[in-house]
């Protein structure tokens, strides 16, 4: 750690030393400014102003991050797809950089737990799940760059959510290639469902896979079916990589 | 010059050093692999195919190229114009990207110089001029990296063309102001016009722009106009970044 960081970490409130390490475990690695990361969360109803008058809220950071999500996605789509022409790449980005897609990617982060507002935060829609995650990845490319936003989305969007096959239809359940696997294998497999509900009075449900009693995935849903689904999907790309590995 | 390069460039044939030598006197720094170059200004009619039996042409590289110019322009504006809204972003980088002006980026450079295809150059519409643009922007991204589109992009985009009162339509003509301050400095200037045909056949003007006797600036367009008014926006701000330095 750089002196000037030492200082920093000193000189943070307790509420700041909070944040910074709730912001760190969702990046991945320390931010260096907290300030991009907390107007990365202002709503616009705190009516917030800088010296210069200009509004501080997270729209514009949304217009950013949205550049830098497409860009970084881009670049992963033409170097994972060599085969795909230039109407593949740009309809398998639209699916991975859709509205859907992007309020799921805001939800499994629980984004809105930062997020300040005069507005309770249950009155939002469900757009704002993934408004928050676009001006998050614009934080980040003020405060570390643009080879961080490649970090970042490659951890939180292209790691755990990014199949080529699944996003061609060409694989509908991740639960049943799993659960084939499994009897395959002679394995035993257990979801383990129970309520985790966010702040914003939404109703969440969590599951743990275990196989062979050990816990090998878990996921967070606003259905039963789908927290499954992206449990099995990451239990299976778990097993995926542990089998390239041999 | 590492080594590598070193040696690299003996074992340059001499059209790959003509068109090395054209490539890094566009970008503004030394390319790394040509190969890249050569594949943005390979039209898709030349048939070709890699080993793998993909083929070899610019439409990827557009589609990579227009995500990371994007990016770019989104970056440049968020920063230099701190006032404007969500809204405001979108518009300004819509004007930047429009399919016109990315033609008119393309045939600045007079890239087209540099296609290879089966079908002759003249039979190409407009639009080939800011694909190929694209597709350049594209290679740079996998030649060198982000920071270098960057680079690039400040140098053939940003400086020369992106000035934001004139895309908000506050500046009409450059060619007025700077007579007007001729006019008020007690300065000579004098526009020469050539012609300076491409080599599809279209008509083109250069423009040198003297002033005190010393050529100031060069354009090239499609209409006497628009050469000048070229030649007479560089010169702008030409003479605004001395200014500002004094």
């Amino acid at each position: 750690m750089s002196i000037i960081r030492k200082i920093f970490s000193k000189s943070r409130s307790p509420e700041d030393g909070i944040f910074f390490d709730a912001i760190q475990e969702i990046l991945g690695f320390a931010p260096n400014n907290l300030n991009y990361y907390k107007k990365a969360f202002t709503h616009r109803s705190s009516n917030k102003i800088d010296s210069k008058g200009n509004a501080i809220n997270y729209e514009r950071l949304e217009f950013l991050g949205d550049a830098m999500l497409s860009a970084v996605i881009a670049g992963h789509l033409f170097n994972k797809a060599p085969a795909g022409d230039e109407g593949y790449l740009t309809k398998m980005r639209s699916k991975i950089v859709s509205r859907e897609h992007l309020n799921e990617l805001g939800k499994d982060l629980n984004l809105i737990r930062f997020v300040e507002s005069k507005v309770p935060l249950n009155h939002f829609g469900e757009n704002i799940h993934g408004n928050i995650f676009e001006s998050l990845v614009g934080a980040i490319y003020l405060d570390k760059g643009y080879d961080y936003c490649v970090k970042f989305i490659q951890k939180r969007v292209v790691i755990p959510y990014v199949d080529i096959a699944r996003l061609e239809g060409k694989v509908i359940s991740y639960k049943s290639l799993l659960i084939e696997w499994c009897q395959k294998e002679k394995r035993h497999f257990h979801y383990d469902i129970f309520d985790d509900n966010g702040l914003d009075g939404q109703r969440f449900f969590g599951v743990k896979l275990s196989i062979d009693d050990k816990v090998i995935a878990k996921a967070r849903a606003t259905s039963k079916k789908k927290a499954e689904e992206k449990a099995s999907q990451r239990a299976y790309f778990a097993f995926q990589t542990k089998i390239d590995k041999k």
